[in-house]
């Protein structure tokens, strides 16, 4: 029989299709090459040291070394958003509302390297990686119109990246989303209810009930949720209380490395390099410091694909176990 | 500079994001081999004649052609939910809360042909298929368990078809979805305050501007919405009000035949025979006969795939214009 499962942050239900459930050894991908396979340098890369037009792009962040760089956070060369001229207008054409795009694009070039990706790379490197996610958090931060900051990852075509050099994204946006606001909606309502976080309540569940843990850390866990929207989705939680993700200390910096790495890893090598998206879920600005709210990383493995039940519900079908995955990701050595 | 454009029925704004748009016939499919391209039969199709499993199957609808049948609607082999046993029961598990995944889903085989598709069938097999949908709804009305009923169609794989020979599902469901009562409790703040559909005023809007129409009929029209969330999104709307798309008569069966294979067809010429979802998006039970929904069908076409931002969001880039879109989709002579 399937099952409607509760996610309980988000009060949504999902479908566990257990009668079309896959094993996790039937989701392995059949590509053609893997991250690693790639030549260590592309000509044509925009992103690769000796091809990347570094006089012409504005640099807002340059990581030094041996006279080159290790990492790099540029402009995005076509914007999803731009920033703003003077204040932001909404403007009405007839019935309808449109404002100008404002915002900031920017992309972290992780490595010079063009054939890695974060879980082929040292933790080490992973360590640069996430920094400059703060760094670069807490330099947007200061911008008044900033309200929402959004650090991400697409790896591979399926999860939307068009160039395989190793790379994060970064948007800000002048807004909170609907989604965003959901959470923290729904979030403030369990704290009103019950004076508490409702994420670290699901997470001490999660190391308590240990079903569903993937890798533990001294400050950090990721686990596949109780409702998982897709296979192999996973969440990265802080073990410590925090709002907010531009406040880890820089050994919370090494430790989440060691576990974001692992755990892609573990992706990686358990079902041969799947496309992913991440998502670093950060309170946005006048939410900060806040008791209701827990910043974390969402994992989402891009193994299936939404369709008209999708569409037209909003509720996901997963047709696979989540206990079963955890259980697989945790017998992958890295 | 890329504007935020806002969906007035959902309040929510979508990015179009004019510095990477593409031009309509840059969207265009790059396919080995189109519908019409397939073979007449295929031995290893569940849902060709000579290979259905015809006896084994539970059947809910037969359309008998001369001897044999021009359209089935039967038991999905591996259904995403299931009838109910007795009562409902939610289970709690721990923390957590599940249902028993409960249920009705069934596929409507729309033709005993292999290669073809609502795109290159004729308008009278549209027709059947329009019937079917409605009296499949009728039916599933009367369950008393059912909330909501979603007829829809994955065309593709990158719409989540796994079986080319052409077929629509049907899901029914005994709660209404968090998207569907979205929908409904904006439409119900709209009536609150304006006293009149929202959707009604969306369409008057759209015919009177006349920039965004792609065809229209006696009864129906189909449009590009001003914030439309990807490439080609469309919404077929029926111009007389009505918030029931089982209460449709004969003749406007065969009028929605018309715009829908029309519309269907400008896709599938236009662009190449693109991948694409279409839900029917008619009042759940509780909301029937009301003044504040209005039924329609929303298409999605999938030439885009949703990247970090849009799952970090919530909110979509277009990276296409919707006016131009609509252009495009005009020219093309059916």
């Amino acid at each position: 029989m399937p099952q409607f499962r509760q996610n309980i942050i988000l009060k949504e239900w999902v479908v566990i299709a257990t009668e079309r459930a896959k094993r996790p050894e039937q989701l392995k991908e059949h590509k053609a090459a893997t991250a690693e396979a790639l030549p260590a340098h592309d000509e044509n890369c925009p992103f690769c040291p000796k091809t990347a037009h570094t006089h012409e792009e504005k640099e807002f962040l340059r990581v030094p070394e041996k006279g080159a760089w290790k990492l790099r956070a540029v402009a995005n060369r076509y914007p999803a958003l731009e920033p703003p001229g003077d204040n932001i207008h909404v403007y009405t054409e007839g019935f309808f509302r449109w404002m100008d795009g404002v915002g900031h694009h920017e992309v972290i070039v992780e490595t010079p390297r063009h054939n890695t990706t974060l879980a082929t790379m040292t933790v080490e490197e992973v360590e640069t990686v996430v920094a400059a996610y703060r760094t670069r958090y807490v330099e947007l931060s200061k911008m008044d119109y900033i309200e929402t900051i959004i650090p991400f990852r697409n790896h591979g075509p399926r999860a939307g990246a068009s160039i395989p050099h190793p790379h994060s994204q970064i948007i800000a946006l002048p807004v909170i989303p609907r989604d965003v606001m959901t959470r923290l909606n729904e979030a403030i309502r369990y704290h009103e209810e019950h004076r508490g976080c409702v994420f670290c309540k699901v997470m001490n569940n999660e190391l308590e009930v240990d079903e569903r843990v993937v890798m533990e850390t001294p400050g950090f866990v990721s686990f596949v949720p109780y409702a998982a929207a897709s296979p192999f989705h996973m969440w990265v939680y802080p073990k410590k209380h925090s709002s907010d993700f531009w406040t880890i200390s820089d050994e919370e910096v090494a430790d989440l490395a060691h576990v974001l790495r692992g755990t892609l890893r573990k992706l990686y090598i358990g079902l041969n390099d799947p496309d992913y998206n991440f998502i670093v879920r950060s309170a946005p600005r006048g939410y900060g410091n806040s008791e209701f709210f827990h910043w974390y990383i969402t994992i989402v493995p891009r193994l299936t694909r939404t369709a008209g039940f999708e569409l037209g519900t909003g509720m996901f079908i997963n047709p696979s176990i989540p206990e079963q995955d955890a259980e697989y990701l945790r017998s992958v050595k890295i």
